[in-house]
């Protein structure tokens, strides 16, 4: 083999948004796998918000990336050399590949998937860990009943599009806040939400209680900051928040903005919750199942903002902090 | 009947804290009760941090007390005359009279109490609202288990004191923080706490840290601020959040200042929750009875700080807000 690796290594932590020279592209040859290991190909990386945090010098769920060390990301790929006899040459695979062309890896942590049942990069988006946040941080933290009215901000994104047709599917009144008339358009009118509050040119406190007359029962949040605090304020006695992620303050150079109005949680004996989807591990089989039918039949539809070109990676990672992207944002390797 | 009545009427919607000019001292004839109705003279009236909510133009769980309107407050009081049957002359009784000398009352929410199995004044502390609030606040909403890490702020408070107590009692590992030595002194000395942080001359994460190697699985809160956001961050895996006050914020005449670490909620996968006492009604009889045989054995104790005089209502009430008080405060009525 005389393949060559491109890949993206960790080079300062930012302030801020990340620039292109808190990264190191480095161009090396390929290792041959050594007895257990096997080498993958990767097809499409996935682009997470998540990506923001782990490269703070800050102990969250998971370690920090280290300086100079390859960026963590999570994959889809192909084995190109394998001597582990858990996979064979040719085999779909997905994992925490990192952000590279090629990646060696042990087999742990690593599934096959079935390009005969959806395409390569729905394993990034509804059938992977995009689609079990979705899953298990709005059936199992939200616990959404047939009735109640369920709002998600980033509705338009990766995990806030499954979230809203899961809520449907589920018998909810769903209410979608996004960034602009597209998105709304796209929420509403391909995947059947009740309605879009457009942040950029409404007054969303004015849109949640137009669209949601009786309160939130459920309000799935993935943005913080202003938006968190809205919805905290017509939350309805019982209301679950289901703390998904902060997009809004990821970047921030001061102190992250707390939810001023938390004491509506007080008022209405509401419950904030965070979700992580790493500890359902053992459910995510079952999830996939589902979701899988629920696509089969046409209930459960997802959009890939698929970027072309490892080399883009600095660029395209912040189309997910200007709210440029519709659906899952992700890489394809060249 | 001759009687006079002396009242506090709210005059004004205080910004930051309340003055004397906020209230009109009112004098006026007693009326007599109607059918139905019975006439109390007051013993104890219970001063709450949640005064300061009560008057701000805002519906929370209760409506705002009106401009003009009687204070509302909670007491204890001595049946003066009565037109109803369940009352008789003589009866102490326990509920919401407001801040008066009198009150008539068509017998609502009015509870009979018997000073001879505790004084009058435990009404209003272990055995009133207060008591509730710490009972179902820890254990219903708290959920500590044998071992667990239980913090609780305004540890020498009214509530808090009581919290940290049932903790105790529960098996858990208790750290309080007060406001200086004697309270921290109280709390350890008196009633058993294992450690006591003060929040005037400590470093409330350095000491939480110190005090809680483990982290904390359930933190009961009732300042909000800079000692909430301390507690968040060391919070472990699952970790319980109760949500009781904010005294810190109530006389801001800004927005109120929201955890900035509340995403220590996703990490830690932990729940925050709001408790308010009146959810729980249909349960205050078997909490009562299990209180009071605490008490009994001496496991539970309790301070009341009592300040003598209905008219110095407007100046006592301020004791909550700059921290004065060592248990329960209420006023004595002459």
């Amino acid at each position: 083999m005389a393949l060559t690796n491109h890949k993206f290594l960790l080079a300062a932590r930012p302030v801020g948004m990340p620039k292109r020279s808190d990264w190191t592209y480095v161009e090396e040859p390929v290792a041959e796998p050594k007895e257990g290991e096997l080498l993958v190909k990767l097809s499409y990386i996935s682009l997470d918000p998540a990506m923001r945090i782990w490269i703070n010098d800050v102990r969250s769920y998971m370690p920090p990336v280290g300086i100079g060390e390859v960026m963590r990301a999570l994959g889809v790929a192909t084995v190109a050399a394998s001597r582990n006899p858990r996979f064979a040459v040719g085999d779909h695979v997905s994992g925490l590949f990192g952000v590279q062309e090629y990646a060696l890896t042990d087999g742990k942590g690593v599934n096959k998937v079935d390009a005969r049942i959806v395409p390569l990069p729905k394993y990034l988006s509804v059938l992977g860990m995009t689609g079990m946040t979705a899953y298990f941080g709005l059936l199992d933290t939200g616990q959404p009943k047939p009735g109640d009215t369920v709002v998600v901000s980033a509705a338009a994104g990766a995990v806030g599009e499954l979230v809203g047709q899961i809520a449907k599917i589920k018998g909810c009144h769903v209410v979608g806040i996004a960034g602009g008339a597209e998105k709304c358009r796209y929420i509403v009118n391909e995947l059947g939400f009740d309605a879009a509050i457009d942040y950029k040119s409404e007054n969303v406190s004015q849109s949640l209680r137009n669209h949601c007359p009786k309160g939130i029962d459920v309000y799935f949040d993935n943005v913080g900051g202003a938006i968190l605090d809205a919805a905290l304020a017509q939350i309805r006695l019982g209301a679950r928040i289901v703390i998904c992620g902060a997009i809004s303050q990821y970047n921030n150079t001061g102190p992250i903005t707390g939810p001023s109005n938390y004491l509506s949680l007080l008022t209405n004996r509401a419950t904030m919750k965070g979700t992580l989807v790493l500890d359902y591990i053992d459910r995510y089989a079952q999830a996939g199942a589902e979701m899988a039918a629920w696509m089969a039949a046409g209930k459960l539809k997802s959009r890939e903002d698929i970027v072309d070109g490892l080399a883009t990676f600095p660029e395209t990672l912040l189309k997910l902090f200007k709210s440029e992207n519709i659906g899952k944002l992700m890489l394809k390797v060249g």
